[in-house]
């Protein structure tokens, strides 16, 4: 079995294709956050350690569940 | 709609439960987790903040899925 990429790998792959799925930009979603655009770049690639508030608040940003966002693969 | 509790204290009642249910002790999954006893107390109280990487180490040692996990109400 393949070795798992990095859970922040994963989710900000996750975080990246729900934004694009939905139509965003970086900055929108930024904005919409209250993040920096470059703070959710950097969650994108996998460079940023999230906390579980910061988490919530990219569901609630996206308008679906923790469970969904966290299904990352 | 009464107002949704802190994600950390959802968080935390969901990782005891989970616990519970699995008939771990805290001590017993903190040692599995790598984590003192005291913080994972801490996580269960929602008196902690977590990050990404230790939301799957709490799913690990709980092998369970990180949509199971997080799926908090």
């Amino acid at each position: 079995m393949a070795k798992r990429a990095d859970i922040l790998i994963r989710f900000g792959k996750r975080v990246c294709n729900l934004r694009k799925e939905q139509g965003y930009s970086q900055e929108n979603i930024a904005y919409a956050c209250e993040f920096d655009r470059t703070y959710l770049g950097g969650i994108e690639r996998g460079e940023r350690k999230l906390s579980l508030r910061n988490i919530e608040w990219v569901a609630d940003t996206l308008e679906i569940s923790l469970t969904e966002l966290m299904d990352v693969v």
